[in-house]
């Protein structure tokens, strides 16, 4: 019997296998709240244009411009229109920005945006322009290709992000940061909707930034590296023109050794100072009993804060160990004649005493948690970084706060572990008044073992799963998913300059002295830097100047072969078919033969020695691997001897060489435990 | 009988042949005017350290901090000192800087130095800091290693330049490059010993710098896009501690466009003008005979010889068609008035004036070939570009000059036609005194079809081959001999940063979307774009906004693989060994395979479309080649119609696509005439 489909459900049935099918395939990221893919194309040609309506920021003009360079770059289309601005503005175009009104780049502006492409025509329509900067953003990650050529599918777009704080930190202080450095990486933030810049600007090992009030800071703690303020202004505007906030750091009472090469008598123990090389937390400490500390932070911060607009002010206060106002006399007899109990008390008077210098010049105090005290008024920001409990604490007392705990991208953990890491769970103690204090979170680019080199390579991708995190409604949190976009997006991210991908194979190249990369790829692809904080305690110590270079500094934090290898061996011990198989041994072939070539084309790279018995055990791991698979192949299980020896391998290969660890180890073990 | 070699002669012999095999295994550039190799190695270790002697700028303990750090970066050892300052210069040390006194970066300084590495110490002697440096980049170059670790070969090197003059001109203005590009390429300036970086920062299609006295120029000619006054400052400093002059060009009165949106009553028609989009020679030019030209140019020029510490300062010159001028009747009236009888002494009035300027703010004017007249005096220099007539001219009447004819790099030629091309040949009829007046030369990167994504690839490696030419002895031009340390110093560049190999794979992985490089890049490892001003005439109108992203655009000037593949057809032709043949047929299978494949995996990359013919002549020309090889081995000659099916494949080979061109085909011919 014939099956009469009436065709109105056919044509349904078509419409919804098509949106699955175009739905599925999009690569967006973050993904937008609300999607409906249309039936259709808008088709790309030499002829596109855009044109600019309404009352928005002139900061959209350079945007619309951008958006067309980047467009023309991917797809070599040679566009009409070169910078686009308000004199040129056309008065139709095939893509139509509607901006209601000017953006402000402030905490909590309007940045929804509609994008509506139709065959003939592309609108966005947004309240500001920071909204249709997002827009144009998501337009560019739709473009796709066919055999006729470039376009954009169909689609309505409605989007806003979840939370209004979606942040990234770079820690420009215990390794300087140049400024194309901050400039990529504003430009990728951008890309990945992100909206406020933490500006890290001074640590024991460094302060960053020119004070034309105290230029003994820059002049005598920079090591000569340091922002200008000519510098720091032309950043501040091209992160406006971006829709980033941004606002500066300044860590203190501790983790401020620095300053006090210039100022040791600001300092809670005699100096002379000198800048810090090494990694840790120190005991150098800003005198809190002495009104000299609060005079030189009155001018100071009068400076800092006529420098950066942004209403928010970050003070740092993390890590204080108390040790040199332990030590103080005069601290002591202070805090008796005070009666403050505690360090924290004293770190808490110090606050206060800050705070009012920054709220008479209209700055909002932002610190790490350990500023929270009851002794502090809830007009401060808390930056959540020991855990969750904090940020909770925190808004449950009426503070304002935001999540760094889970986002810390130097410790080396994979994008799931940060996407998974929401700042509202589901089974969240707060209520909806105090989840609403919840602004959202920031990413942590810490310096201690990142240069201008491989800074990139440590943020991105990763960031940008955080980033959807940040953006995205909560339910968008499919792991298998988001890596598939991710892989695509950090190709696409490659636009704005990030070396996260081009320096692998540059740092490759140095490492085995320009011959052939190619052993060595194989071997780092499936390898990663240790993580937390192991690579300061596996024998090698870490100073400043250091060479951050070495097989560690060029491995990605996330092996995406690793991850496909064990998600492999997940797939064939499920089901044993032959393609998984074939596929296993062919990695476990390259991975067994690989160590004789590398040894022998890498004689002549002492660098590279240290990972030599790494590949070693690789290789017998590897062998062990296809022996596993014989087994399973053949339905038997492992002699007892076999099994001694599997065992053996299996714990070497867990051993980390050069702080970096291989990351097939636990896939195939897996093989191997299945036998056993 | 056997034969006694007494033991100094053996001694002699070995000495002979050692010095040979390390000799010609160096990989210097510039090659040094005199080394001697000696016997034994100094070895590295995390001991090693750094200290300066004598009367140096202070410049030269940042650039032995730098030096200390590359050394770091390549050998993963974990030195000792930081930052290396004359507070804790260190009393002795492995390697000691011996300076004499400080040197000036102004035309003519002493340059000079001595490098001796023994088995457990390194020294330099060097008058000035100048060539303290150029030794440090020498010592850099000589880092080998060996199963032990790393080391220096034992060496006693006496060095100094051949030319003073050893430039290199960017022009930023046709496409901006931002402050991160020029100082990465000053970085490798440095490296090849580069002294000069001429600043070409005006042109039709823009103004690039920050006018105080004229905010009108920068607000209104740049698009935005310029150095500010900081910037330049910073960028004087970043090459003045590298010993690199810096010198900036005005280009006038010609190629002055972008002048005249600010000032369109200086112009010689009425305006309004707009900023030029297109390439090539413009007619608006600026007016000679009004006062208020001068006017404008002493105001202006007093703002930028004040900025620009070189004792130099380029007005340009070129390129003056002179239509402005021939339809303007007061400028035709004066010139009857004032006797002046064509465009060229029109120009050379203007000169007068503008060196009066000049000269009142102590600058000596530079200018291209155009400007010289006779009635221009001697003090001028002439940058010789249309010939090397006029720098042969120059000198004989008396005038400074240096040389870049031969060494325009954006067209696209091979190094060895750079290296080659010397400012004193051997035939000169010039004399001892005229040939004192070629100071050397300048490589010019032109900016037509350059951004600052493909800017690194276009000057470098190439570059360092012109850099060789300025420095070492004339006899110094072996081409093989060049390129094989060309290929070496081409990575060693990477350490600035440089984007001239990294970039390749970038611009190809966005031309594929992220799809396998593999076969795309097999093509274009062959391919170089068309050469000389080519580009602009084969269908493809370029403007200023196009893009530069195309496989032109990713495509290097100069094929290694096309090189080596060329050596080995004439390698075969002559011995018709398995070996050569064997690779041969290898290269030819890879490209006659790679059609199909790129084909498949690059359907939906429209931006690849353009060079599919190419790859489908390719594929026939490998086939082709393929059979006449089989016909050498076989001893064949050709029979009829497979000559007239070879040379019309070898005919549509040679047609270019995308304005690159395969450049095996040359080889290939070969093979194929061989057995016409």
């Amino acid at each position: 019997m014939k099956l009469r489909v009436p065709a109105i459900l056919s044509f349904v049935l078509i419409l919804i296998f098509s949106a699955k099918i175009i739905g599925s395939e999009h690569s967006l990221m973050p993904v937008p709240k609300e999607i409906k893919w249309l039936e259709g194309k808008f088709r790309l040609t030499n002829e596109f244009s855009v044109s600019i309506k309404g009352s928005p920021n002139e900061r959209i003009y350079s945007a619309a411009t951008r958006m067309l360079r980047r467009l023309d770059a991917r797809t070599g289309l040679f566009f009409n229109q070169d910078f686009i601005t308000p004199a040129n503005n056309l008065d139709s175009s095939e893509f139509i920005i509607y901006v209601l009104s000017e953006g402000r780049v402030v905490l909590g502006e309007d940045e929804s945006y509609k994008l509506l492409i139709e065959e003939n025509s592309i609108n966005v329509h947004a309240p500001t322009d920071l909204g249709a900067m997002h827009a144009m953003e998501t337009f560019l990650q739709l473009l796709q290709a066919d055999e006729e050529g470039y376009y954009l599918p169909m689609v309505e777009i409605n989007d806003e992000p979840r939370f209004q704080w979606r942040g990234l930190m770079m820690d420009v202080a215990r390794h300087f940061m140049p400024v194309d450095v901050i400039k990529r990486n504003l430009d990728a933030m951008a890309a990945m909707k992100m909206n406020v810049f933490h500006w890290h600007l001074s640590e024991d090992q460094g302060f960053r930034i020119e004070s034309k009030i105290f230029p003994q800071l820059h002049e005598l703690c920079s090591d000569g590296q340091y922002f200008t303020q000519a510098q720091v202004k032309d950043i501040l505007k091209y992160a406006e023109d971006r829709g980033i906030r941004v606002y500066p750091e300044f860590d203190i009472p501790g983790h401020a050794t620095s300053w006090f090469v210039a100022f040791p008598e600001l300092a809670s123990a005699t100096g002379p100072y000198k800048i810090e090389r090494q990694w840790g937390i120190f005991d150098p400490t800003f005198d809190p009993t002495k009104e000299e500390t609060y005079e030189f932070f009155d001018k100071f911060f009068g400076e800092m804060t006529e420098l950066f607009p942004d209403e928010y002010f970050h003070i740092g206060g993390d890590e204080n160990n108390g040790k040199q106002w332990d030590a103080n006399e005069g601290i002591q007899e202070f805090m008796k004649a005070k009666g403050i109990e505690d360090n924290h008390q004293l770190q808490a008077y110090f606050n206060q005493r800050i705070l009012k210098i920054l709220t008479k010049y209209n700055k909002k105090m932002v610190g790490w948690d350990e500023i929270l005290h009851d002794d502090m008024p809830t007009n401060i920001v808390i930056q959540s970084w020991r855990g969750k409990e904090a940020m909770i604490e925190s808004a449950k007392k009426g503070y304002m706060t935001m999540l760094s705990n889970g986002y810390y991208i130097d410790l080396i953990q994979p994008a799931s572990f940060h996407y998974l890491n929401d700042p509202l769970e589901d089974d969240t103690i707060l209520t909806p008044e105090e989840q609403k204090r919840i602004l959202g979170g920031e990413a942590t680019s810490w310096a201690e073992l990142v240069t201008y080199e491989t800074v990139d390579s440590r943020i991105w991708p990763r960031t940008a799963a955080i980033a959807e995190r940040f953006w995205s409604p909560k339910n968008v949190n499919n792991i298998d998913d988001m890596y598939r976009r991710l892989d695509r997006i950090s190709f696409l991210l490659e636009e704005h300059g990030l070396l996260h991908i081009k320096n692998y194979e540059m740092m490759l190249r140095r490492l085995t002295d320009n011959n052939d990369i190619i052993y060595l790829k194989t071997l780092v692809d499936i390898v990663e830097p240790v993580k937390i904080y192991q690579r300061h305690f596996q024998g090698v110590k870490y100073y400043q100047h250091s060479p951050y270079t070495r097989i560690v500094d060029a491995a990605r934090p996330e092996s995406k072969t690793a991850m496909l290898f064990n998600k492999l061996i997940d797939e064939f011990l499920i089901d044993r078919s032959a393609q998984y198989r074939d596929k296993i041994i062919s990695y476990l072939n390259l991975w067994e033969n690989n160590h004789d070539k590398l040894t022998e084309t890498t004689r002549l790279s002492p660098i590279i020695s240290e990972i030599i018995p790494m590949s070693e055990n690789l290789k017998e791991l590897s062998r062990i691997g296809l022996e596993a698979i014989m087994l399973i192949r053949n339905n038997e299980k492992a002699p007892v001897k076999w099994k001694d020896k599997a065992t053996g391998i299996i714990e070497a290969a867990k051993k980390p060489y050069g702080q970096v660890e291989l990351r097939v180890t636990a896939g195939i073990e897996k093989l191997l435990r299945h036998v056993f």
